[in-house]
C-alpha cells in the first residue's frame, strides 16, 4: 500500500475520536500510533508545575446532548464531537432559550457549520452548532446534559526517540489535542507517524525525537521535563494543517536564518515548488513555546495552508474530505528530502584548490568539448569543487548554485571516490 | 480653535514680512514667536568667526522698486517682497533697459511667476518678475531704486529649550530666512511652534531644542556655539515644507538607520500612510550642517513636497493658497507621535521567558479558545514577551511586528503590571 | 583610423588562422599581435607539470578533408578549420558511411551551422559539418585524411606587462586557444590589444599585466608559472565575446564584492546603460581558473553576449558579420572607463568637516541663489566634501551619490586645489 494511503487510513482511524489536551481521547490516539510505531507514552499528574504552569485536571466526556421542548436531541455530541465546547464542566439542567443561548457558540459568516471551540483554563460550559440551526430555535424550555468529569489525573503525550550515531537532535513535533479535525491536526500527527516509521528503517547520523503533545501545555510539559538536553537540538519542525490541497507554508524558526529555515526552502524549492515562507510569529503552535526567549531553539513549522487563514479552519468542514492522499504525499516527500539533507550535509575541502583539477583523467568530465550547454552532473562537481574551502557546506554550495541539494551531494561522493575532496575537520 | 487653525493663521501673521537670512524681519518674526512659546533670542554680531564662515554684516531693506520710463512703478517690493533679489545692496539710478535687464531674474517656463533669488554673499543687486511682464518691457530709461542697508550689525536666531528628566536631547529645527514663502517655510515654523506648545505642557522624559534659525550661516552659528554639547543629540529633524497637499517625504540622516530615520518611518506607516522615503542627500536644508560629517548628527528632514520638486518651489505661487490646514494637521499629529516613540520607547525584559506564561491566569488572555483571529492587544502582549529579551526595544518590535507602537506600548504597559515584564538595565 | 575600425581590422587578419591550445596558429596569431604590442611570448615545454595538470602534446594542422564515394572532397579543413574536431590526432582511410558518422559532429536543432568540437584531452579524430549536410550523405566509401601531427613541442602564450608606478597590479587576460571564431575570441584578443596600446602610452600608477593565453591550460600554466606574484593582483577582468551587439553581460568574481565588481558595474552604468550582471559561477572562461579557491582572485568577466547563451556560439555563425565595430568601441570605452577608476580612485579627507565650508568664497559655488535645480558639479563637491570623512572611497561616493565617477573626481580634483581636501593616508 502506498505511503500515502496509509497515512490517509490512519486519519480515517483517529478521525473519531474526541480529543482533548488531556483524557482517554488522547490515550487512545496514542495507543493507536503504537500500532505502527514504538512509542513512549507518558503521563504528568495534574498539579504538576511546569514553568509558569500547572498540568490542567484531567477531563473526560462521556455524553453531552440538548433536547429540545419536544424532547428530542437536536444536539448531540456522539453525532460530532465538535457540538461540545472541549472542557465543558459537568451540566444537567433545563434552561430556557435565553439562557441557553449565552453557552452557544456559532458562526454567523459560515451560519452551515460548527465551529471548534474550548475553554481549558476556564471552567464553564457550552455547546456549538451551525448557525442554521441557532437561527431555528425556538422558546422554550430546553434539557441539558454534559456528561464530563475534570479530575485529578494526568497529562498524556506520546514520544519517540531514534537514536542516530550522534547526539545531535532533531525535533518533530505535531499537536494531538483537536477533536475530528482532519487537517489540523490528524494530518499533522499521521505523517509524522509515517515519517518516523522510514527512518526507524535508515541508518542515521543525527537522533530524531518525534513528540505526539498536547498543544501549549504538552510543549511546556516536555520542555519543562527535559530543559538539560535542549541544547542538543540542532533542527526542529512542527508539523500542524499538512494535508490540504494548498502549496506548501512555511513559517521560520524565531531565528528566522536557521539552518532549518534554509533547508525547509531549500528541499520545497527544489521540488520546483515556491513555498510561502512567513517569518516567525508568535503565534501558531508549539513553536510558539519552543521558540520562546528563554529557549530560542532552530523550530520552524511546516504547514501547507496557513492556519487560521482557510475558511474550512476549526470547522467542522475541516473533515476528510478536506485533506488529500497526494498532499499527504508530497508532504512526507518534503520531510524525507528534509530528512536526506540533515543527515547528508557536509563541509568538505577541495584537496587541489589551485586551477580546476583536470577531471578528464579521472573521468568525470565529458570527452567533446564546445557543446553550448553542460550537464546537471559537471556543473555539481564544478561547484563543489569551486566552493569546497572550509568555509561552505553542500547545502550552501546547493543554495549557492541553485542546483538541487541531492545533485551537490551526488557530485561530493563522486569526487570523495577521487583524491579530490576530503571530509574538511575544522580542528 | 483648532491645532490646524492656530497653526494657519500663525502663518497668515507672518507671511507678508520680508525676512532674510539677517535683518529686523527675522527679529519681527522671532517676536511673534515669542507670543507663542518662551523663545530665547540670540544676537550674534557680524564678523563673529564660526567654522569656516564668518557671520555677515546685516541686512535691512526699506522700499525697492522700478520705475518704467513712463514714470510708473512697474516693480514694488511693499506689493510682493519676491520681486527684490534678497540682500541686494543699495541703489537708485536710471538705467537703460539693456542695462536694467542684466539685474532682473524671471522663471521663462513658469511666464506668471515671480521666482525668490537671493545673493547672500555676494554684493549685488537685482529684481525678480514674472517672465510674461519681463518680455512686455519697452526700450527706454527706467529708474530702480533699491533702498536698502548692510551694515556691522548681528545675525539672529530664537531657541527653546524644553528640559526634560533626561540630558539626551532632540533637536526641531526650522529655518526662518525666507521672505513670502508660505510653504518654504512658514510651514515648518508654525508646526515647530505648535509642536512646542504640546510639549510644554507634557512631562517629559528626554529634553527639546528648538531651533529657528537662518538657513546655512544659522545652523553654521548654531553649532559652532554649542558644539560641546551636541554630544547630547539623539535625535533631530529639520522641518520644511510640510503645508503642502503631498504626503510625507522622509529624507534620513547621513547615517541613513539612525533611530529617528526609523522612527519617522514607522510613525508615518502607522498612521496607514506610505512615506517617500529618500537616503540622505548632502543637499537640501540645514540637515546638512548638522549631517556634516565633523558632526554627522542623526537629523533627518521631513517633508511633504520634496524641495525643488514642486512646481511652486522658491515662487509667487507658495502662497497662502498653497498650504492646507489638513496637512499642517497631519505633520503635526506625526511630530506628536514621533515624540510618543521617542518618549515612550525603552528595553524590557520577559522575566518567565521560557515557554509563554500562562496568560490566563492574569486575565490577560480570552476565555474561549479555538477562534479564527487574534486580538491585536494579545498579539501585541505574545510579540512584546516574545522579542523582549533585552535585544530589541519596543520600536524594534513594532516594526518587527509590523503592529502599531502604541499597541506595544500598551501592551508593555499591560504586563509590567504583572510579574512578567521589567525594565532592562544593561549593566 | 578610429579605434573601432583598427580593432575590427586586426580581427580580420586573425580570422583565418587556426588556433588550437597549442601549435603554430597561436604562435601566428601572437606574432601578429606583436606588431602592436610589445608581447613577450612564452614556450613552455610538453610534460610540463602545472598543478594537476601536464602541459600537452603540442597540435598541428596541414590539412584534412573528406571525399565522397564520386571522389570530389565535400569537406575541406582549408575552406573552413570549424570542419576539423579540433586536435584530432592523424588518419587517413577509406571508411563506410557508418563508420564516418561516428566522427561526424552536427547541430541538428541549428540545421545550417557547422559546430566547433574540441577533443584535446582524449585522442580521437572527427569532423564537423552541417545538419544538412549530413543528412544529404549517401551511402558508399568516404575517403578521411587528417594531416596533423600531435608531438612533443610547446604551450605557448604572450604577456605584457605595463609598469606603473606601484606594484599594484591589473590583470587582463583573453583567450587565443579558437580557430575561426570572431566574437569567441578574437573580439577579446583585439580589444585587449587596443587597450593595451591605449595604456602604454599613459604614465599609470598600477601595473598592468594583459595575457594572451588558450583557455584553461593556458592560465593554469600562468599561475603554475607565476604563483609567487599573484597576491599583487588587485583587478583582474577575462574579455571575451565582446564584439557582438548585445548589451554588457558582468560576471561577478567568486568574491562578488570585489572591487572590480563594483567598478565594471559602476562604468557601465555610468554610460546610461545597465549591465546583466550574474553571480560567479564556476564555469566559464578563464575566471574559472583564477576564481579557484586556491587562489580566489578578483578577477570577473566582461561579456557581450553570455557565453553558450546566443545561437551563433561555437557555431561557424559567429563569424565576422556577428561582430560589430560599435560594439567593439563600446567595449573599449567600458575598458577605458574602468581604467580611469583603477587609476583615478582614491580616499581623501575633508579638512573643514564642520559645517560645510563657504564655498563661495573659493569661488566653487554659483553667486546667485534660490534656483531649483543644482549643477552636477555642485552636487559632486557637496558629496565629496560630505563623505569623505576617510571611510569612502571617490568610488565609493560615486555610487552612493550616483554620479558618474568622473564627475565626483573631477569634484576631488577641484577641492584638492584648495585647502578643503586632502590626501587622506591611513597611517
Amino acid at each position: 500500500m502506498s505511503d500515502e494511503k496509509k497515512i490517509y487510513e490512519l486519519i480515517e482511524k483517529l478521525f473519531p475520536i474526541n480529543r482533548s489536551i488531556t483524557g482517554d481521547g488522547v490515550r487512545e490516539t496514542l495507543s493507536i500510533l503504537r500500532e505502527y510505531i514504538p512509542l513512549k507514552i507518558h503521563e504528568v499528574p495534574t498539579g504538576t508545575d511546569v514553568f509558569d504552569w500547572k498540568v490542567p485536571k484531567e477531563w473526560n466526556i462521556r455524553d453531552a446532548w440538548i433536547k429540545a421542548p419536544a424532547g428530542n436531541k437536536i444536539v448531540n455530541f456522539k453525532k460530532n464531537n465538535l457540538h461540545l465546547l472541549n472542557y465543558s464542566v459537568p451540566v444537567e439542567k433545563k434552561v430556557s432559550l435565553d439562557e441557553l443561548k449565552k453557552h452557544l457558540y456559532t458562526l454567523p459568516e459560515q451560519p452551515d457549520l460548527i465551529p471548534y471551540r474550548t475553554s481549558y483554563y476556564s471552567e464553564r460550559w457550552g455547546f456549538c452548532m451551525s448557525h442554521n440551526q441557532y437561527e431555528a430555535l425556538t422558546e422554550g424550555e430546553y434539557q441539558v446534559c454534559i456528561d464530563s468529569e475534570l479530575k485529578e489525573g494526568s497529562l498524556t503525550y506520546g514520544e519517540l526517540f531514534i537514536k542516530g550515531k550522534s547526539d545531535r537532535e532533531v525535533l518533530i513535533s505535531s499537536h494531538i489535542c483537536h477533536p475530528s479535525l482532519a487537517n489540523d491536526n490528524l494530518s499533522g500527527v499521521a505523517v509524522a507517524v509515517s515519517f518516523a516509521k522510514h527512518l526507524l528503517e535508515k541508518d542515521l547520523n543525527c537522533s530524531w525525537r518525534f513528540l505526539f503533545i498536547p498543544g501549549t501545555i504538552g510543549s511546556i510539559t516536555w520542555l519543562a521535563r527535559n530543559e538539560e538536553r535542549l541544547n542538543k537540538i540542532e533542527y526542529g519542525l512542527v508539523l500542524s494543517c499538512v494535508g490540504d490541497s494548498h502549496g506548501f507554508t512555511y513559517k521560520r524558526s524565531r531565528q528566522e536564518d536557521a539552518e532549518i529555515d534554509r533547508i525547509i526552502e531549500k528541499v520545497i524549492t527544489d521540488r520546483g515548488e515556491e513555498p510561502d515562507v512567513r517569518n516567525f510569529l508568535p503565534y501558531g503552535y508549539d513553536e510558539r513555546q519552543y521558540c520562546s526567549p528563554g529557549f530560542n531553539l532552530p523550530v520552524g513549522c511546516l504547514m501547507r495552508s496557513h492556519f487560521g487563514e482557510f475558511p474550512e479552519y476549526h470547522t467542522s468542514a475541516d473533515n476528510l474530505n478536506f485533506i488529500k492522499q497526494e498532499s499527504l504525499k508530497g508532504t512526507l516527500e518534503v520531510l524525507m528530502d528534509a530528512a536526506a539533507v540533515i543527515e547528508g550535509n557536509g563541509t568538505y575541502l577541495n584537496c587541489k584548490p589551485k586551477g580546476e583539477p583536470n577531471l578528464g583523467k579521472r573521468n568525470l568530465y565529458e570527452k567533446t568539448g564546445g557543446g553550448q550547454k553542460n550537464s546537471a552532473e559537471k556543473m555539481a562537481i564544478l561547484w563543489v569543487l569551486n566552493q569546497c574551502d572550509g568555509n561552505h557546506s553542500l547545502l550552501d554550495i546547493a543554495i549557492r548554485s541553485g542546483l538541487p541539494f541531492q545533485d551537490i551531494r551526488n557530485a561530493a561522493d563522486a569526487l570523495l571516490q577521487t583524491d579530490l575532496l576530503r571530509k574538511f575537520n575544522k580542528d
